[in-house]
């Protein structure tokens, strides 16, 4: 593929849209269909191209996978989180490394950006969070673009989760994604949406 | 387009990819061509689809397109924001509705998800910046969908859009997007990106 950015401003086609948007839901069940690592891999890669301020990159991805790593993440589920999580082929926990800045001078290299954040604890979380989540954002259409499907919650204790994982306290938790083939018998009905004027106006 | 939910778990074209994530680019510069409403309508239809905790929608959208309106949104800009905002065909105000729990025995009737919130400020302001700002995500995809370019920001006075935008006090602002059809002569050399490893791990 070419470098050159794109001069060509097409819509994508229905079916991508309902891929990622239209069709796409929050799944509770899964599939026995096994999700590969390259396919993590390829969506993280992606959703890293997703702009972020300063191009700073906060977002750090914890991809539990394994038994062992799955008995570790039970305890900190809340009670209707537990059972679809432990059968989900793999959890992502979403999260963000608040040491992001030291990376700035590399990130960043047009100024010297590292300097904006360094002793402003306020902008410093203020910052990680809103990017870490647009990241959290990107990836998970990301991951519908590769084709698997997503189950984000909220639903978890955060605390308990950063002191399995996130030992040293740099890095925080935000919210955890269940990702495999979906099982469709398993939806629950689709909630309604917004029309335009409800969410939106044009000034 | 059929209701059901998607089972063939393709990945995207390359050229869809390239489109979200592998070419696109944050934007500076805008060539002279119209934006039509429609399409800002249809992003904002997309991006309403993607998932939010409990279906709380709490992103707000408000496009400063007239000359009056971008007058209202200048004096809160960064001064490096100025020109390339006042030129932008669109800015989009990314917001959340610290409210947003009053509309959820609609969105959200399978149970009572109002009273989780109603009168928790703390989980209120929480469940708000993290949702919308992932709406802010899917958003600025949708608009690559749709074959526009986007320029996110969050170098402005958050309390001054909010005064000017959102006087009520229930609506606060969260980042903006510069929206149009990118000038590819005024890109800045693009930042390098993590590899893999070094913002995942699987587990």
């Amino acid at each position: 593929m070419t470098q050159a950015p794109l001069t060509d401003h097409q819509t994508l086609s229905d079916e991508a849209l309902a891929q990622l948007f239209t069709q796409a839901r929050t799944h509770n069940g899964w599939l026995d269909r096994e999700v590969p690592d390259a396919l993590l891999r390829q969506a993280v890669t992606l959703a890293l191209w997703g702009p972020t301020s300063a191009n700073c990159l906060p977002a750090r991805f914890v991809f539990v996978r394994s038994k062992e790593a799955k008995q570790r993440l039970a305890p900190a589920l809340a009670p209707g989180n537990l059972d679809k999580t432990m059968a989900a082929p793999a959890t992502a926990i979403v999260a963000h490394d608040l040491a992001f800045f030291e990376h700035l001078p590399r990130l960043y290299p047009a100024t010297d950006a590292r300097s904006w954040f360094a002793g402003n604890q306020p902008l410093i979380e203020t910052t990680a969070f809103r990017n870490a989540t647009l990241q959290g954002g990107y990836f998970l259409l990301a991951l519908r673009a590769v084709g698997l499907d997503a189950g984000p919650m909220s639903g978890f204790d955060n605390a308990k989760v950063d002191a399995e994982f996130f030992p040293d306290g740099k890095v925080k938790s935000n919210f955890l994604i269940n990702i495999g083939y979906g099982d469709p018998a398993k939806l629950y009905p689709r909630g309604p949406r917004f029309a335009f004027e409800e969410a939106a106006s044009i000034l």
